[in-house]
């Protein structure tokens, strides 16, 4: 009924702590000073409550986001606003794409909703095509998530194609949910946000998080923006109170204080090292299907497992294996810093050169 | 549909981070330096989620409890837990007693259970009685909520009443939530843990929490205790992941290194101060319902609103208006500092002055 089926649990494992996490998509410029200083600062007012309703915070996104601070949520991780929605909608049926991440089934399950897989194939290259409309008119789900670029592919979905998916779900009274959690590490960003379509289309929902760019996963936080002050309002209802610590309340404005030059920073070093990992793994034989994410996603044809033996080296990546729609033979690796880049490209190198001889 | 309605606000409204907080039950000791300490020391490791399953934090809450660790739950405060539960109980009908802790029938709201009142009554001096059960056996209930002490009326529930609860829910198939988030503030709270029981009672979950006790509201800690590994199974598949931050796993930890001592410490300053507050609140005027919290529970006979006359002067104490089987007359004050204590005792002696003096 339960299974933990994500990335990123090497700090936590008996023995494996020095390992290099690749399984996890974090940004690899780390956390930044002004984080952990305001973190630090805040400690001592842990005896509050947190303010319920995030006000300097969504302040603070509402400026960075350009939209109107009544328009956020705010969530203990973007994980905690996926959980809340199946039931906010009280989803009858949920669409999701196959592959993606597995939390938007995992609410639906949990709430019990019927969900629809929309294939996404190695033919298509990964990506949503326009024939998404009429599988959604045939299905008539009254949920939809697209996650923009996807999990695990890195493919991005483009926006005339989200105006057909929203124009076409508001005909069926349905939700769409655009997860643009690692939208912000894409090269031009803005031609790919669903943010212009929000004061139209009061069913789109677009989900953000500061745990992949601001490589704060371990605190948790995460928003959605939406113009539905209703919708809005039963996210406070579908949730316990004081979700957001007051920890997390802090991290998050400083991170948006200095986050316009570090969003560039990190948007050049990852697509250049991108591009590297990508490049080397082509010639390493493997077939890479170009992610505009920081994170790479490719097939292997080897016979040999390669997490089990990168983890073996002390390196951890992502096994797509439980992704539904993909096979063992799909795996996604979290761009790095430049050093851990080479090391996985060396590593694997080395593992592909002992098989060979191996089997020789 | 979503009201917020509960005390401890004060720290982030506007113009009122001064005031003398008495609206929420925090420890007044405060937060422990271990505490602090353990928090800014973990902050760097923030770029790494969380263990899903805070292994080392409940083995520590195993130590200290003196359960088996697989027996419990952690979450996101009481508050997540709680509101996991008709979800996981796919509750149709929920047992409440009126006045309670909100949360209880909010959690049933947002899942969308029946909801029964049982009834306390000033009569029986706030007590949960025998009749408890005749109530449970006619209403038929699959989930009951009982907070030990309660929640805003101090009034403990003895655990030979307890037992017949458990008894009686037993032969319903029903599951029984004992919230002892405030037991550890209690004189010989040994004797009123509902934990003896948790061997032979599957359909018992204890509820805890690491806010009041420990100060810590801000950072978001509570657990859940129970034998029925599918019921903590389901608890996991009902929320999100990760909901435990870094941060508060690592504040768990520390904070239950020298528990013992600070909650020693605590219940013999809390005692002698309640006993305190309680005394001077009768000398003023006012109908005290004795507490073994770290709280006080009155009623107020004058014709002012006590509490909107104490936030003119700084000083925010709880109205219960709001409480289901409770109106304006009722009131609910932490018991704070010595310092803070005498503060709203000459405050309210005070306002009664001056009223007095205004009516003649």
């Amino acid at each position: 009924m339960y299974e933990y089926n994500h990335g990123g649990n090497a700090a936590f494992e008996a023995g494996k702590s020095n390992i290099i996490d690749l399984s996890a998509n974090i940004n690899p410029l780390g956390i930044s000073q002004s984080i952990t200083d305001a973190i630090i600062k805040e400690v001592s007012n842990s005896n509050n409550y947190p303010d319920n309703f995030s006000t300097q915070l969504r302040q603070q996104i509402g400026s960075f986001e350009n939209v109107n601070p009544d328009w956020i949520f705010c969530g203990n991780g973007a994980s905690d606003i996926i959980f809340r929605f199946p039931r906010v909608v009280q989803a009858k049926k949920v669409l999701v794409t196959a592959p993606t991440f597995s939390d938007y089934q995992r609410s639906a399950n949990a709430f019990g909703s019927e969900i629809v897989h929309y294939p996404l194939t190695a033919h298509y290259n990964f990506t949503v095509t326009n024939e998404i409309i009429e599988f959604i008119q045939r299905e008539e789900p009254d949920l939809v998530f697209i996650c923009n670029p996807n999990n695990p592919t890195g493919k991005l979905t483009e926006v005339s194609i989200i105006k057909e998916i929203l124009n076409c779900c508001e005909k069926l009274c349905a939700k769409v949910i655009v997860d643009e959690c690692f939208l912000d590490f894409v090269k031009h960003s803005r031609e790919y946000t669903s943010k212009i379509f929000l004061e139209k289309y009061s069913n789109l929902i677009i989900l953000k998080a500061f745990t992949k760019m601001f490589a704060i996963p371990g605190i948790r936080l995460g928003y959605a923006l939406c113009t539905d002050r209703a919708l809005l309002k039963n996210l406070y209802f579908h949730g316990p109170d004081w979700s957001v610590s007051n920890l997390a309340q802090v991290a998050g404005v400083a991170a948006l204080q200095s986050a316009k030059a570090f969003i560039k920073e990190t948007e050049e070093y990852v697509s250049k090292e991108r591009w590297r990992v990508e490049n080397g793994l082509k010639q390493l034989g493997f077939k890479v299907f170009e992610s505009s994410a920081n994170y790479v996603f490719f097939q292997s044809s080897y016979s040999f497992d390669l997490h089990v033996e990168l983890d073996k080296k002390g390196i951890r990546v992502r096994s797509c294996s439980n992704y539904q729609g993909l096979n063992d033979s799909y795996y996604r690796i979290a761009v790095s810093t430049k050093e851990n880049n080479t090391k996985v490209l060396t590593t694997i190198e080395e593992i592909i050169l002992i098989k060979g001889i191996q089997q020789n």
